[in-house]
């Protein structure tokens, strides 16, 4: 008898984004000449850099003759983005990252959800709480947690990230074996410093962890100070995987592209407690439950580096940090207090309310669509994410409605 | 302490192609000014469809203004290609196949490969012999093996392809609860008729199986009386999945489009032996673990339905089907016994001497680079496989100095 993975039973129903949409178009229905402004779901909304779209239409054209057409590339991404990659996001910036330690995929979301297959079944598990869902449901899928009682899996190590710890979570006081971290943080918007990535790293290595480190909105980084790479910390190579994306940076929510960075020292163990390299284990995996990017989207990812491109994805950042402040400056003048907003294209706003009550007081009062903060876990509650992903005008405007609407 | 998956150690290197790329290498450093022929791995060698070219020009140009730009879609597929795929691969077939129960992905490694997380952990899996390799290391990954001796691993069941069963599996005596069936097949070139195909829907209804049934060379299939889908059989629909891909059809090996067909009433068991519906766990796992396919991959694979891609298809088809023919009546001529050539891209050869033997053979006295049978399983010992994906004037060639060689 076939029988199911029940660990698929424990989970949660992905309520969040499925109630707001409910509660938008039951507004909508009631409200059919009032003009709404998305600033909920993190999707970016501006056109793809010119550079990325000339790089298509070229690598389009080859795949239109014989002679230059492209087949089955290697599942690890083409030698060409590797390398840009490894020199432009790393060496350049003193990081010492080869490019074949960088393995190219078609979404973080895929590789932080699939990273955890090559660990074993029983290890335990510490995320963020709140929390990107994907690093949840993928363990409740392996069977690493219990059942799910009042919105937390039983088993699950959750790490809160406050107000009174600035959003950063501590390490924690028992040992764990693999964590979560997410920098600049989705949904928070926070940014960890150079000192509190050490004593990550420094606990990984006492408590022989593993990091799994989400970088996918590193772009926003525009503080010097504050490290874009979990690589930039001492000893991060051996205990640290890193995740990063072209979606947020380039635009690329619906083009897709990313990578997986694994060096070549990132260490998990067996049951002997012998170490077993992870670099080899994810290459496996990707070699063979992956058939690599679309050709023509890696020539677009490669264009990200040029020049010109490189110019374009500054404009495009730019533009959505312009929003951020903005969002930030905006709310904090009416005497919110917030997070994020700087280095970052989210901001997390203290609501005073139930993250609900007060999503429905945007939406109804001001047309304003955000995402409420209690979706991505119990210290959400309390709080709503507003996302920066939208036109200036677009923003400007919102933020009149919502001033407007909070007197 | 973090522990890997060590069902990872139980896994063979992937001998088969590294094997072939250090031979043909050493190979042309002996001979520099040989032209080597490759009618080996089995990757499309044409330029993509016109009207595929110009749908992702034009999605392209979408893409390139805020006001047409695409970020996030849904993950299963945009509408217009769900609704494409039913109508065009199955409703006009005959077939009930509703564009709800087509899933895009990004090729069908993945999908076959990942299908399996939906299973229990301790269900016993049947796959043919010769086989895809992934359809074994991914469940060896997932733990449902012991290890692996003389090629093959203990508690999986082997079904064995051979000339006596006319290289179509005969259903095994004991039960078995996950069947891997490839049809046309994957190295041999096999086709199924529907006799065959009921024998094993009705041993997955009286055993409470599920067949995971991957169809990626049914656009080969032009004999009438053949099935091309599983769902042509009656009552598959409760107890088969089914993968199909663009990339043999419609040459999108680089291109990367695929999808899976989960009809509403295909069920697994939960350990009480309640039905669970596959469709709501697959969806759940598309949507955590993947993000949808690149746009204007979409649209250029919905440009295959189109009256002028379909044209266009059926002639790049055709052209593959002529360079089987060509290779099967040339390789028959000479004395061999065959199988496949016909419905079908690949000619499986049975040689009289090793499998590696008769590669070398090939390599050294031809240029002509194949694939050894034994490489795909036990069963393929004796056996190589000959690809039709390359030019006719290649194949052609091909077939002469194979022939010279052989005499």
């Amino acid at each position: 008898m076939i029988r199911i993975n029940e660990n698929y039973n424990k989970l949660q129903s992905s309520y969040l984004f499925s109630e707001i949409a409910k509660r938008v178009s039951t507004f909508q229905e009631a409200n059919p000449d009032k003009a709404l402004i998305r600033l909920g779901i993190g999707d970016v909304t501006h056109a793809l850099p010119p550079a990325c779209i000339d790089a298509l239409h070229n690598a389009v054209d080859e795949m239109a003759a014989d002679a230059t057409f492209r087949g089955y590339g290697p599942e690890q991404g083409y030698p060409f983005l590797r390398t840009a990659i490894a020199e432009y996001d790393f060496k350049k910036n003193g990081i010492k990252i080869d490019s074949d330690e960088i393995f190219v995929s078609d979404g973080s979301k895929c590789d932080t959800g699939n990273f955890q297959e090559l660990l074993a079944g029983d290890i335990s598990v510490a995320v963020p709480d709140p929390v990107y869902p994907v690093y949840v449901d993928t363990n409740v899928m392996a069977g690493r947690t219990g059942a799910n009682h009042h919105g937390r899996y039983e088993g699950l190590v959750y790490l809160p990230s406050t107000a009174e710890n600035g959003f950063v979570p501590d390490v924690p006081a028992e040992p764990v074996d693999l964590i979560y971290l997410c920098f600049p943080n989705n949904p928070t918007g926070a940014t960890a410093t150079r000192d509190q990535l050490k004593e990550w790293v420094d606990y990984a290595h006492k408590n022989k962890a593993l990091i799994l480190f989400d970088a996918a909105y590193e772009a926003f980084i525009t503080d010097k100070t504050l490290p874009r790479s979990i690589y930039e910390i001492d000893g991060a190579r051996e205990v640290a995987v890193e995740f990063r994306s072209f979606s947020k940076t380039a635009g690329f929510t619906g083009t897709r592209c990313a990578f997986t960075v694994v060096p070549h020292e990132c260490r998990a163990f067996d049951a002997n407690g012998g170490q077993q390299l992870l670099h080899p284990l994810w290459n496996r995996r990707h070699t063979t439950k992956f058939n690599g990017v679309s050709y023509p989207v890696q020539c677009a990812a490669a264009a990200v580096y040029t020049p010109a491109g490189r110019e374009q994805v500054n404009a495009l950042v730019s533009g959505y940090l312009d929003n951020a402040r903005i969002i930030n400056e905006s709310i904090r003048a009416q005497g919110y207090e917030t997070a994020g907003g700087v280095n970052s294209p989210y901001v997390w706003i203290k609501t005073g309310t139930d993250s609900w009550e007060f999503f429905d007081r945007l939406l109804n009062a001001a047309g304003v669509v955000v995402t409420p903060g209690s979706g991505f876990g119990a210290c959400g509650q309390g709080y709503i994410r507003i996302s920066a992903f939208n036109s200036a005008e677009n923003v400007k405007t919102a933020m009149e409605r919502i001033k407007t609407a909070l007197q």
